[in-house]
């Protein structure tokens, strides 16, 4: 094996942008990379750049192209829309062979858990798992990340609340994002994820449950879970995620710096600004008051 | 004005079954009765007893008809599915004059203390906002709430997130409702109520984005937010819920021993055994862990 840092980084890629934003970024910095695409989720563009294809459970074709390759670092990164059923998975030898590992992964029970079980399986194999911070880390927002200056003192409260919710319910190992509008916590995030959580506030606001200016109150707010590994499924927002907050009549969106992935920030900067939106990294405590 | 307990208890009443039910219990008792019907909310039940149809805003009349009938304690009771539009509403003399106290409410910010306002209100005026367990507590759930028995390891343990998850987002004004299943926060209840919380986690269920087993595992979870005036908004479930949990996918529910109202409690019940799903009340801590 490689020493870290030394071969191409290893991606598994999901669907969008965010893999090849990562591979831009490894570009830049000079490393090499091959990219894992898992059929049915990543962009066709692959293609361009040294890959393969994945289905679920290659496991074996995986590990073999890993040797080939000379690979010690893996990164998971893009959108997984088809969650697989793991029922109904048809494993290649090389999980065959894992799978006394695998099966005690899925038993493992809540999100966290099975990760941190992915996590292991992976180092015990000699490979290190990676998140985006450590190898392209200009994707993470930090304080640069700054539309829409003076914010309203309701803004500044509505932040605050957000921050404690998200804090309070990441604890329990639940919820990266967080509505609140006009001192109120409209939604927290579950497993349906960030759009549906805004969809979700929308309807709230079309159905007249709740009250707030619209479009000059309210905030998303995304954070990672206090201790939550960041080398899996990382707080992201987007493009998408503007036009959601815009649609749900919120005023803008507040990042907790060095915690979010921002995809396509150029554009996702210039939809916030020619939408009247706030858009900001801030420091947030993970003190829960 | 008469003695609290003395004359009619007046009963502000909006949609469906649960206004009827506290008529029932007030008979039952031998109390007295009126019934303010919200025009677009009250069942057309209310032309059975002694009652006037009231708009939003007529508060005037409102408080013509209480000092008319003696009335000096005030219930709010029923589903409100449209509300109101405080902009748009058209009040009556009554209201204009009370239009200082009103503003003072309505500029009171989140919903907790609008209601409070609310109540004050009408506490200024000699009258008592009483709670369906003040009147009728037999609607309210107690440990007599029992159907299915054993539960197994993991419904207790999800039970206890969803307690404590409950208790960490109501300290924060919001959410009486919690979905957990197999150790995770699927949803917890914001402005849109339980029954569109348990659409999303039926949701979330076909979208395969969180794995449970089916009809197993996995409960809804009801109690009051800490310190919460049981006066208004009293966490309830009924037949509904019960279809909605069993579309879910989930195993049953849990509600907080004396927060929680069960509309139609034998029809719920009937549902909840036939479908196998538990429903129960348990004494829940108020110290989150």
């Amino acid at each position: 094996m490689v020493e870290p840092g030394q071969g191409p980084v290893g991606i598994i890629a999901g669907g969008q942008d965010l893999p090849f934003e990562v591979v831009e970024a490894l570009q830049a910095a000079g490393r090499d990379y091959f990219l894992f695409g898992l059929v049915g989720e990543a962009d066709v563009r692959i293609e361009f750049h040294p890959h393969v294809w994945l289905k679920w459970g290659e496991i074996g074709q995986l590990f073999r192209l890993i040797e080939q390759r000379g690979i010690s670092e893996l990164l998971c990164i893009g959108s997984i829309t088809h969650r697989p059923d793991f029922r109904s998975i048809r494993l290649d030898l090389g999980a065959m062979r894992a799978l006394p590992d695998i099966v005690r992964i899925m038993a493992g029970g809540g999100d966290e858990s099975v990760l941190q079980g992915v996590a292991r399986f992976f180092e015990k194999r000699g490979l290190t798992l990676v998140s985006v911070k450590d190898v392209a880390p200009s994707l993470v927002v930090g304080p640069d990340l700054s539309v829409g200056s003076d914010l309203a003192e309701q803004s500044k409260s509505d932040i605050a609340l957000a921050s404690r919710a998200a804090l309070a319910i990441g604890a329990m190992d639940a919820g990266q994002g967080v509505v609140v509008a006009a001192g109120r916590i409209l939604a927290t995030e579950g497993p349906e994820g960030t759009d549906q959580m805004l969809e979700r506030v929308s309807r709230i606001r079309h159905e007249k449950r709740a009250r707030w200016d619209f479009g000059k109150e309210g905030v998303l707010l995304k954070r990672a879970r206090p201790g939550q590994d960041l080398r899996f499924d990382m707080p992201t927002i987007g493009p998408r995620t503007i036009e959601n907050v815009r649609e749900a009549g919120l005023a803008g969106i507040v990042c907790a710096e060095g915690e979010v992935l921002c995809a396509n920030r150029t554009h996702t900067i210039e939809l916030a600004r020619s939408n009247g939106l706030f858009l900001q990294a801030h420091a947030l405590s993970d003190n829960a008051v």
